[in-house]
């Protein structure tokens, strides 16, 4: 193959009617006896080569006869133009190296049960669906990056092995750590807090976990989240940064992930509504709104999915309830100055029942406050003494958020399931492979 | 403050001769009586800001004199031009609202042993070296984001918690996962064939963990990897991808970092000749090399630091050593065909001392090979199937590597140790703050 223009299949239509090789593998062969069809896939896109008996050489024939599904083979043909085809394009073979012939692919065109499927994840990855999830979530990544990288936030990576955590260790992962005891994150929040003292704006990127016995459609046991955190940034300017970061990662998706949201079928007006301003009502409005839904709930109860669901769905694009009830949110949320019994707070509500995907909120400045809180929530003070210390020297208004980026993946991509947001699930009897 | 206009100090050079107002902490205040200097920062930028007496108000020149180290105020004052500023502006300030005096904060002016800044570490990252770091530390990072995306591979993350571990189970950090054993990744290279055989080319950016008992000033507990792995390239390409990645890297951090290294007094120079092709030598070679210098090694050893050290030393760019014996290297890579008793791998040392940053080889396509090298090493072979599932079906040619993102930044930042090139690092003795 050495003498031949190698490229990839996304590239084809730089070679219109030129001779191309590429590595690759068969996802179906259809033959009418004189003339087989090749649906050849390389990970950068899909063509269809096309081989006509009495055109090729008899080895060249003989050789495409076979290939099995997946079958990995280098080709070589001739670019032509195929209005008919999704890329626009198809491949007139004139050449076919097989490397493997494949023997019985498990993950055939028929059904296959989910656990068979997640047993066999590593190859389930391969599927034009799977393939086009990660292709949407890779998107969603890179247009976080340069939502925040253009707007002056500074990347930080927060650590995945603390001492402690703030907020409970019931549901941490423990691991001895040499002679002491250390748990995964949760959340890197509070070290945001300390970045943000030192570089204005800060975001992290990178994997979180809960050791949660739960099985839900929503929950990972491993998940990605993005936290931005902002010095010299109260409740409102928090609120505003959030949808036109979300606006923007939709519209990226949107701009450049055309094919996948086709692969999977999804419905692109619902994404084109995501532009801000995003609706806000607040906790009390959203009590008010779900008794008239016949779902009352006393004030100060925690909202389930089925209540954001409901409210959700009287909105045609994310919505944020804002200033809830002080003693259902975090330590370390900022009490609303003209009303402390609620605190400025928002969760993001995504759309079509896909639940929260973002928590933010304005931090507590106040150090006689804040050290009310330690009290309160019984927060060991040697463990939080340097989170304490924010407060203590050049404490400014700061806020920030959390998204939640699998959720984020499963509604963009309309999927059912979280398992499908990320490559390798990480679920309660699900650690392999 | 609502109705000034709001900036960041990175900012003030848009708005020469205007009236300005930006939250900010002092990091040092000069008085000769007459007139004062505030040296300010907001995390974006450093600006001194100048007081005279006679030109402002009582209160306003009061209140700026109440300021010590690490407090925190917003301040108001027209961007002039300054040649000698290092910013090249200065603030003639007019107002002063002070959000916090600091009292005693722990990091002054005068030297602090390493301990006490990293029992500091949440202040530590104020100071400009610190932050300087970090600023770079997120450049490479977005450097490494642009090369891969512009080139068509797909960020893909592996998974951090694990069944089972390919080398070995000493170094890996256990964890109970519910009724099973789980560990903490080494390294996300197998998942990333995996997922190479799905999409092409991908490369990974996450946390990965060895729980190693060494202290040096190279080992981290917890470091971020970069992982690409591509499909259907060899050991050449794989070399010539990893050089042009390298040189990118450094190039984007010498356009956008220039402030910052010249913080960390970097050599520039050496950063500059970082440019393809870098120089390769055989393992054969290094041996024959290495005896020259006196530091003789018998054939099928490795190499330790030093050897890598003194092998730089002859290069002034990063540097490739290729063919590795097969008994000192990962059961994953490929024999040279040629030459069965070395594999087609790599390591790319940094040049001026420190050591290797890159680790890459092609790996095993052939699944009798592989299977062979399962039973050599006593892999289990039920936890490994869905690695070996890769070989079974539609194998290909693929390659690829892993870059240490701390051992990176510590030499593109010129830093005698690893401990500062990580927000929060993890160390032997070291989980706090
Ligand atoms: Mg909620
Ligand atoms: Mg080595």
């Amino acid at each position: 193959m050495e003498n031949k223009q190698k490229i990839v299949i996304a590239e084809v239509g730089r070679h219109l009617g030129e001779s191309v090789t590429f590595g690759c593998w068969l996802t179906r062969r259809r033959s009418s006896g004189k003339i087989q069809f090749l649906q050849l896939r390389d990970g950068t896109g899909y063509i269809q080569g096309v081989l006509v008996k009495e055109e090729v050489p008899e080895q060249v024939w003989e050789e495409a006869s076979r290939l099995t599904q997946e079958s990995s083979l280098y080709i070589t043909g001739v670019v032509r133009e195929d209005p008919r085809s999704p890329s626009g394009f198809e491949l007139s073979v004139t050449g076919v190296e097989v490397i493997q012939v494949t023997q019985d692919y498990p993950i055939t065109p028929k059904e296959h049960g989910v656990d068979f499927l997640m047993d066999n994840r590593h190859l389930w990855l391969r599927a034009p669906r799977q393939r086009a999830i990660l292709k949407i979530r890779a998107q969603i990544i890179s247009a976080v990056q340069s939502f925040f990288d253009e707007r002056g936030f500074t990347l930080v990576d927060p650590p995945i092995l603390t001492p402690s955590s703030a907020e409970g260790t019931t549901e941490l992962f423990h691991i001895k750590y040499f002679d002491e005891d250390a748990y995964l994150t949760q959340s890197g929040q509070l070290y945001m807090e300390a970045a943000a003292m030192a570089l204005g704006k800060v975001y992290s990127f990178g994997p979180t976990f809960r050791a949660e016995k739960s099985k839900t459609r929503r929950h990972l046991i491993e998940f990605w989240m993005i936290e931005p955190e902002m010095a010299f940034v109260d409740h409102e300017e928090n609120l505003r940064v959030q949808e036109q970061f979300v606006s923007h990662v939709v519209g990226e998706v949107l701009k450049n992930c055309r094919p996948e949201l086709e692969t999977l079928g999804r419905d692109i007006a619902a994404l084109e509504r995501v532009k801000p301003p995003f609706p806000r009502i607040t906790y009390d409005q959203a009590i008010d709104m779900l008794k008239e839904l016949g779902m009352e709930l006393p004030w100060g109860e925690d909202f389930g999915a089925p209540h954001e669901t409901a409210l959700a769905e009287k909105f045609d694009r994310p919505m944020f309830i804002t200033h809830y009830p002080t003693g259902i949110k975090a330590f370390y949320m900022k009490p609303d100055p003209n009303r402390p019994e609620v605190v400025l707070c928002a969760d993001m509500i995504a759309p079509e029942g896909y639940g929260e995907i973002i928590g933010g909120s304005q931090r507590i400045d106040d150090p006689e406050l804040m050290e009310q809180r330690f009290k309160e929530h019984d927060l060991s003070s040697e463990a939080y003494q340097w989170y304490m210390d924010l407060r203590r020297y050049g404490t400014v208004p700061h806020s920030g958020f959390g998204l939640g980026l699998e959720r984020t993946v499963a509604w963009i991509c309309g999927l059912d399931h979280v398992r499908e947001t990320i490559p390798f699930p990480r679920m309660l009897y699900r650690l392999y492979p």
